[in-house]
C-alpha cells in the first residue's frame, strides 16, 4: 500500500484531516514524566495513543529529538506508531535537501532507519535533490511550497516570469517532478489566498498545512481554501495547541479533547 | 574568536583554501577498520589527522552519520577535531531550514550538541529561518546559493526582476540578512561564471565551494572566479577524491598526498 493510498484510506476511516504534530519540549512535560530517561518517547507515545482516533497522520519534527540526543527515542516512537496505529501514516518533518549520494543517505535515514511513511523536503536544489527519495515507491514526499512564516515572502513570493516562485513549485510538483505520484506540498494556513492558489494549480495533491493553533491560521478560511472536491486533500497540522493543552498529569486527556475539537472544527467546514 | 576570524587566520597559517569533506562510506573503508564499532569515527579521525596540515577547514556531512545511526561518532569526531586541530574550523554540512522554535532546536543541535563552528542552511524559508542561528554570535552560516548539481537550475536560475534567484540570495546575504557578519554562501565549482557573479555581488563573503574532484569542477577556473583580492575567500571542498584516494591500509597517507596536491594546485592559481 502506498503512502497516498494509506492517507486516503485514513481520511475516510477516521473522518479527519487533522495531523497531530509531535514537537516534544521536555520543559513543558508534566513533572513525573520529566524524570524518565525515555521521557520524550513516553510523552509522544501517550499523546499519540490519546489522539489517534482523531488523527489522519502523525508528524514528528526531528529537530526536537536531535537537539536532545534522542534519535533512539524517535526510532522507538515511530516503531510504536507503526505497531499500535498502523493505519495512521507518519510524516517525518525533516526538511532535508541535498543531492546524489548525500541525498541517498538522508533517504535511508528517513525511510529505512526511522521507517517513516513520508518526509518533508526543501525544493531549493531542484529535481535531482528529490530523486533518491522517489526510489522508495511506497513513500511520500512533501515539498516546501508556501511556508507559514513572514520570511517565507523573501523567496516564495518573488515573481518569476509572471507567477510567484511558490506557484512555480506547485506547478512542478503537480507535473514533471511527480511522474510517480508520490508528491505533496507544504502550504501554510496563515495564507489562505495562496493556499487556494496552490489547490487550483496542484489538482488533488495532498497538502500538508501547518499554521493553525499557536501560529494563528484560521481553520474555516484554510479548509475552504485547501479542500478538494470530496472534502479531503489536506493534512492540517496542529502541534503545540494539542501537545500542551494541559501541562499537568492530564496532558493526554487534554490533548485528546483538543484534537477532537480541532478535528470537529475542521469537519464543520470541509463539506460544502 | 569568531568563525570568520578563525577561518581568516587559518587561510593564512595553513596557506590553504582546501576544505576536507568528511563523507564516510563504510563500504569503502579498509577491511581492518570496518570491523570496529567506531569505524566511522576512526576513519574520519585518521583522515583528519593526516590531512590537517593542508586544510583550511573540515566539513563533516551529517547524512552519512545519520543513515548509520552514528550521531555519537559525529559528536566524538568533532570533539576530536576541536581538541587536536583547534585552529581548523569545522563546518557541519546539514542544509537545515526551518522556523521559530524548530530552528532554535536545530541551532542547538549543530552548535551546542555537536559544537560545530559553522553550518550550511537552505534559504528557501527566508530571513526568519536563519535568525535563531545568528544568536550564536561566534559561529558562521553558509547559505545555499548556486549549487553544483544540474537540478540547481530549476529554481536558482529563475529570473526575478532582472536578476537570477541565486544572485538575489547573494545580494541578501551580503546586505540586510548579514548585519552581524556571520554569513557565507555555498556556490558550486561546476559553474565558474556564476561563482564569479557571486563574488562580484558578495564582496569578501566566504564562499564554500563544492564540486571539484569527483564532481568534475575545474580548479583553475574556480579559483580565478572565486578568490578575493588577497587570494583567499574560499573553502574549496573535496571529499571523495581525498577520502578514497586509496581504499587500502594506506588510506590516510594517500588522503594526505591527495590533500597536499589539491592544496598546491589551488595555490598555483590563487595569487594573481
Amino acid at each position: 500500500m502506498t503512502f497516498i493510498d494509506k492517507l486516503k484510506s485514513r481520511w475516510q476511516s477516521a473522518d479527519s484531516l487533522l495531523c497531530v504534530g509531535l514537537d516534544p519540549d521536555p520543559t513543558r512535560f508534566p513533572a513525573y514524566l520529566r524524570e524518565r530517561d525515555d521521557a520524550i518517547f513516553a510523552f509522544c507515545a501517550d499523546i499519540a495513543n490519546a489522539t489517534a482516533p482523531y488523527a489522519c497522520a502523525f508528524k514528528p519534527q526531528i529537530a526536537y529529538f536531535a537537539s536532545a540526543r534522542a534519535e533512539d527515542q524517535l526510532e522507538s516512537l515511530i516503531a510504536h506508531l507503526r505497531q499500535q496505529h498502523p493505519q495512521v501514516p507518519v510524516v517525518l518533518d525533516a526538511k532535508r535537501g541535498d543531492i546524489g549520494a548525500t541525498a541517498e543517505h538522508y533517504a535511508r535515514e528517513v525511510f529505512e532507519r526511522y521507517g517513516a511513511d513520508a518526509v518533508t523536503l526543501s525544493p531549493y536544489m531542484g529535481h535531482d535533490s528529490i530523486e533518491p527519495y522517489l526510489a522508495y515507491a511506497d513513500r511520500g514526499l512533501f515539498l516546501l511550497c508556501r511556508t507559514s512564516n513572514p520570511g517565507g515572502d523573501d523567496l516564495q513570493m518573488l515573481d518569476v516570469a509572471g507567477e510567484r516562485l511558490y506557484e512555480r513549485i506547485a506547478h512542478l510538483a503537480a507535473s514533471q517532478w511527480n511522474r510517480s505520484g508520490q508528491l505533496g506540498l507544504v502550504v501554510g494556513a496563515t495564507y489562505p489566498a495562496e493556499l487556494a492558489r496552490v489547490r487550483a494549480i496542484a489538482g488533488e495533491l495532498p497538502l500538508l498545512v501547518p499554521g493553525i493553533g499557536a501560529q494563528g491560521g484560521d481553520v474555516q478560511a484554510c479548509v475552504y481554501a485547501g479542500r478538494t472536491a470530496d472534502g479531503t486533500g489536506m493534512l492540517i497540522n496542529s502541534s503545540r495547541a494539542i501537545l500542551y493543552a494541559s501541562t499537568g498529569e492530564d496532558f493526554a486527556e487534554a490533548a485528546a479533547a483538543a484534537a477532537r475539537r480541532t478535528r470537529d472544527e475542521i469537519n464543520r467546514y470541509r463539506h460544502p
